[in-house]
């Protein structure tokens, strides 16, 4: 396998665009990605897209084929990916796997989802379809049940408290209103977490990711024709996905997700590098609990310390590993198949130096993690710049 | 790029099965597939899974580790690939190229749908999902239509007549009534075929492809290793994915297929064949007149001559060129996401002398073509036994 890199980067802001439809966004980050290496559509050897539910969200189903034509590339082998909220995650996957191994020299990845369009019901019922749905989703649970489950789970055992949780949305909230591209670009107090409206306890709205419209797009290639196209490659040092149980019940610990830690082993090793030699971190924060966990799963920190441990600062902006500078799933938004490569777009930003306000400082060595439904699919990245 | 076999293949019957829900079929074929090679769960590396759109059908997304865990196998990559009708096409091209490459040395395929629980209204508007939406779709078109204003323009441009597709459907009819597994074993006449309910004129109900319940698998290892699993390897000799507009109002002619002409060239250019060489042919028969313009496009007949060369028997068994031996989605059926699988497995079976009453004799290098939508996938295979 040869190494790749990310040569351009593309993402539209990330919001409720009742006036961009899936298409429109799309193609407007595959767009940025091109002009972000001075490419020309032609040069595109293969489209990888990540979506989770078009079909359901907007009707739209054979998405990669539209895009691929729409951008002026029909012909070239177009799929999609689903994988849940890792689509976009696991078609990055798979693409980095054909460049590494040498079957294309240029691959688009491309994630997108329009979720706004729908009333709020019906998005819950859509992402349900992420779950088992002969079991926990038939027996009436939704995704932020799952991990109000997860989460008084995680405080039974190890004393996570709603305070521990509250500082996750804080902080997100704080990285988030640096972010022009931000969906709620809007700082919380710790109070207002605490008492945000109730939406399964021990959750509050505070502690549930957004539903927004967006797309984000990258371009992948053999790291020795980088420089060709870019001053700032980023290198992918490791990546891997992972699967598992898609119920609850059929795990025997909830309080951790063991595609996560599994994935985080993978892609680190391939990188040669540990959790300690990360700088900066974009994890799936599809509710406060699961950036906790997923600090405990990927080695940031002891099994059980997440709480403790982001209640510290030590996973703000200036902290000892700063965790989703975007703003993460929770301020940044979750269109949920664009957020895999949202994750990468955002380190590709932190390590060419170009984060503005929300820049880690010296940051050449970043992970993204991008997680699926309750935990059956994880893509774990580990990017490099200089 | 290493030589690649197919060491494995199961498949269930298709028809409709009330009492059989989307999991228990995909797991139905995948054990058959392990079983076939002498094969527990634990020697898989990757999960490819091809479905279209059981998240409408059954409401059930996010179905890869689904599949995985519930066939003993949590942990390894399982992913979900959708390209319309070739959505395991789609997924057989991808991990083909993965195990060409040398990312993986063991890789099961599944293709599945469930497509019997929805009335037909439902089914027809989850289908015109894989149509542009916001142009032909929006303006009132389904699939039938769709390829009826194809064949009036056939029609009229090559003088095709309806008895040329009606020979079409009694002959995959009569090869049908042949496969134990086919969910229409039921020969018809020319007199029926003319005479069938008009569903859009040209089309008649036996112009028509069936919607079933159904899923196929096969499982991919390096040609080097074949010989370990099976004493009948079928050789992957070319394969390939390409793309084209969605909407038919994009094209410049509607009588042909250019994703279906280019995957064919690429296919046959990688395998070293030409049309001439293939001793049988699994064709995309969704409707009478796609297999018509298939024959044209892969280079079996000149451009519009498709509907006498079906009418003179060349396509049939013990013609020049038998075309779906299996009797075709037409009366094999047609569970879409399993479909482009399902061409394999009977492939499989031919190449391996196993076809039973509908083999065709002698058969060594066989080809097959599985199309997304209205011809914006396509993915073409080349298989070779003995």
């Amino acid at each position: 396998m040869r190494p790749v890199a990310i040569i351009g980067a593309g993402k539209t802001p990330f919001g409720a665009f009742p006036d961009q439809d899936l298409l429109t966004l799309a193609l407007a980050a595959c767009r940025g990605a091109l002009a972000d290496a001075s490419l020309e559509t032609g040069a595109v050897e293969a489209l990888y897209v990540g979506n989770f539910a078009s079909p359901g969200f907007t009707g739209q189903n054979h998405l990669a084929p539209l895009i691929a034509s729409s951008l002026g590339a029909p012909g070239i082998p177009a799929t999609r990916f689903e994988a849940a909220c890792a689509s976009s995650g696991s078609a990055f996957f798979h693409a980095w796997s054909a460049v590494a191994a040498g079957v294309y020299d240029l691959v688009l990845v491309c994630g997108v989802e329009k979720m706004t369009s729908q009333t709020t019901a019906r998005v819950a019922e859509i992402l349900a379809g992420a779950g088992d749905l002969n079991g926990e989703v038939r027996a009436g649970a939704t995704f932020p049940a799952l991990f109000a489950m997860i989460a008084k789970r995680h405080m039974h055992d190890f004393a996570t408290t709603r305070e521990h949780m509250a500082h996750v949305a804080v902080k997100n909230h704080a990285h988030g209103a640096l972010n022009p591209e931000a969906h709620l670009r809007k700082r919380i107090t710790l109070e207002q977490a605490l008492n945000g409206r109730p939406v399964c306890d021990p959750l509050t709205l505070y502690d549930c990711s957004l539903v927004s419209d967006g797309a984000a797009a990258v371009l992948l290639a053999p790291l020795e024709d980088a420089a060709r196209h870019t001053t700032k490659p980023v290198r992918v040092r490791g990546v891997a996905q992972t699967s598992d149980h898609l119920a609850l019940d059929r795990k025997t610990d909830i309080t951790t997700f063991p595609a996560v830690a599994a994935a985080g082993r993978q892609a680190m090793r391939m990188a040669g590098v540990g959790p300690r030699d990360i700088h900066a971190a974009e994890l799936h924060d599809c509710f406060t609990i699961a950036e906790i966990i997923a600090l405990e799963d990927l080695g940031f920190c002891e099994k059980g310390a997440g709480g403790p441990f982001s209640a510290s600062g030590a996973t703000a902006l200036g902290g000892a590993i700063p965790v989703n500078p975007s703003g993460g799933l929770k301020s940044k938004g979750h269109p949920v198949g664009a957020t895999g490569v949202a994750q990468l777009c955002e380190l590709v930003n932190q390590l060419r130096g170009e984060a503005g306000q929300r820049q880690v400082a010296g940051a050449s060595l970043a992970l993204a993690e991008n997680l699926g439904g309750s935990g059956a699919t994880c893509v774990v990245t580990v990017l490099e710049g200089r």
